[in-house]
């Protein structure tokens, strides 16, 4: 992705360790950090200096280098084991982070008991999960660009950009092609509470990419699509099931049942690594629920009611049948088909 | 209300001014301010120190009061017509703010030349308006605990409370009185985005009421109705229209929405300065669009992307279809046939 007219990706490694934009800064400040320990990446996938369900999936694959570099040679397969656990952990709702993880730790698994040759396995996996996520989402904007009629208006929320992804982003790489093809386009971008990922992110994104764009409250989407201001809805996902029921930040599920109410189409953007083929349905998904003061403060200040409970659920079930189609690498499916088609 | 135990009311008035109590300082401080023209009242107005359409209503038709008691004998219904102009046009949407200036003023009108009997109904008036403003409240609370069976997880939005009328509030009327009469009753509070009415005064009147309630972001209820722990909604109303559209805070629409989608009740409740016996359909309410530092900003600082714009719709609309009953201080009447059946 460009920042300021240089080319980034969310999270790369090289000699140093492993490197990420913090995303907690942004768009206020634009810092990388160089993370040297699994235990390290396990703190910035929890506290969300990076974040977005294929960006998790990369840093936590990552992460796995870092631990098999560590790992002792007569403790490699219990700390690489440790490590997988306390990553794939961090975060409950988001798919990727299994994936990354487990693709890396088997890999190297295969080659002990030699402990040299299954560090470089581990090295080339990760770089090979990262990859393929950046060539996924890149293949995502060209597949998910065709939907995209010139003069559309776009609803999107959250951020399923290039900073939630390795690059290019998930939703946001449509948007991002079909721009580049020349498209005039708009994006509502809901702000996305209690983060503001949309606010901060997605607009920022918006910004550098030179796209068309407002911020709205979460809750304005329903007036847009009463006005009948949208055309069409994207965005991305952190858990695509078997039967075609997703799971995404909250605040996804409403403008799916809108769009469905609006006869707007309603499309979600997922890499491979987002589809869990164990997974039969939304209620088998687990719900991240994160900690109140997320709604409750702005930094140490209070934004409500500071004597008030609040509840805090950070992704909700949008189930199949209000999904117009999954945007995948290998094409646009119907819900119920994707999981088997992007095997095929 | 209740306000660390003491009783008050959002608005009132005395010999020593119109008082009010600043609701754009509440919850974490509580004061009192004291106007003294008809101009501090439309900027308390704009502002929103005073908000909450019956509210808005009593305030304007104070603040005509002002106006008489202000106006020069020889200029009586040229100073009264411009105040009523003035303060008809701080804000839009809300119809109470219009039914409030209009009464005073037509009742005050009547008795030109004689400017001191003017004074004196334009104050009976107002004390009238206000009153039967509270009076209409307390009975919309009567006739609206009915529909909150004991046990129930009510949704409600923005502030329809004590603090957004004269006393007792629209929707947290309903809700107060179930409580008071032993129901065992759970609110989940949304929190209202940008300013946050919900987070920061429903909040607060429940914890003052001492009613089970927890704040939740404006695009977590989706997740709640999925979940299946909704069961029913109850929202105030900024105008009612004749043929049961009607107008409220931002992220009512898709409130609505997702209850007929869930098969939940949704309820309006409105007093009788709520309706517009002019408008005939929701397309015809005009939408206020605030500013859009109430999106980007949080004191001083950027919460989103600094170069970004923002829309602000202050409210949308939610067609009758949507809504199971209008909750009126006459009875609980179908959308359609509310605003004949007030009149009745």
């Amino acid at each position: 992705m460009l920042i300021d007219g240089s080319e980034y990706r969310s999270v790369w490694m090289d000699e140093q360790g492993l490197w990420m934009i913090d995303q907690n800064l942004l768009p206020h400040s634009f810092e990388l950090r160089c993370l040297h320990s699994y235990e390290e990446v396990a703190s910035a996938i929890r506290n969300m200096t990076v974040r977005g369900a294929p960006a998790i999936g990369a840093a936590a694959a990552y992460g796995m280098v870092l631990a098999a570099k560590a790992a002792p040679d007569d403790q490699f397969r219990r700390y690489l084991r440790t490590a997988r656990d306390i990553l794939a952990a961090t975060r409950p709702t988001a798919i990727d982070l299994i994936n990354g993880v487990n693709f890396v730790y088997e890999n190297a698994l295969r080659f002990i008991p030699d402990c040299k040759h299954a560090r470089q396995v581990a090295e080339m996996s990760a770089f090979e999960f990262a990859n393929r996520s950046a060539e996924d989402c890149k293949q995502l904007g060209i597949v998910g660009a065709e939907i995209i009629p010139d003069g559309a208006k776009i609803l999107t929320h959250c951020n399923a950009g290039a900073l939630a992804t390795v690059d290019w982003g998930t939703a946001l790489s449509a948007i991002r092609m079909a721009h580049r093809s020349g498209k005039k386009i708009f994006v509502y971008v809901s702000e996305t509470r209690p983060r503001l990922q949309g606010a901060r992110l997605t607009a920022f994104e918006m910004e550098q990419e030179g796209i068309d764009h407002a911020i709205i409250t979460d809750s304005a989407a329903g007036f847009y699509f009463w006005k009948k201001d949208i055309d069409l809805v994207i965005t991305g996902a952190d858990r695509v099931c078997l039967n075609g029921d997703i799971a995404n930040k909250i605040g996804t599920y409403d403008k799916a049942v809108l769009a469905r109410e609006h006869r707007v189409p309603f499309y979600i953007s997922a890499p491979h690594s987002t589809f869990d083929f164990t997974c039969h349905k939304g209620t088998d998904i687990p719900i991240e629920i994160r900690s109140e003061e997320e709604i409750t403060k702005y930094g140490d200040s209070y934004m409500c009611n500071p004597h008030s409970p609040a509840l805090n659920p950070s992704f909700d079930i949008t189930p199949a049948k209000y999904i117009t189609g999954i945007i995948t690498p290998k094409g646009i499916f119907k819900p119920k088909e994707a999981a088997q088609r992007i095997q095929d």
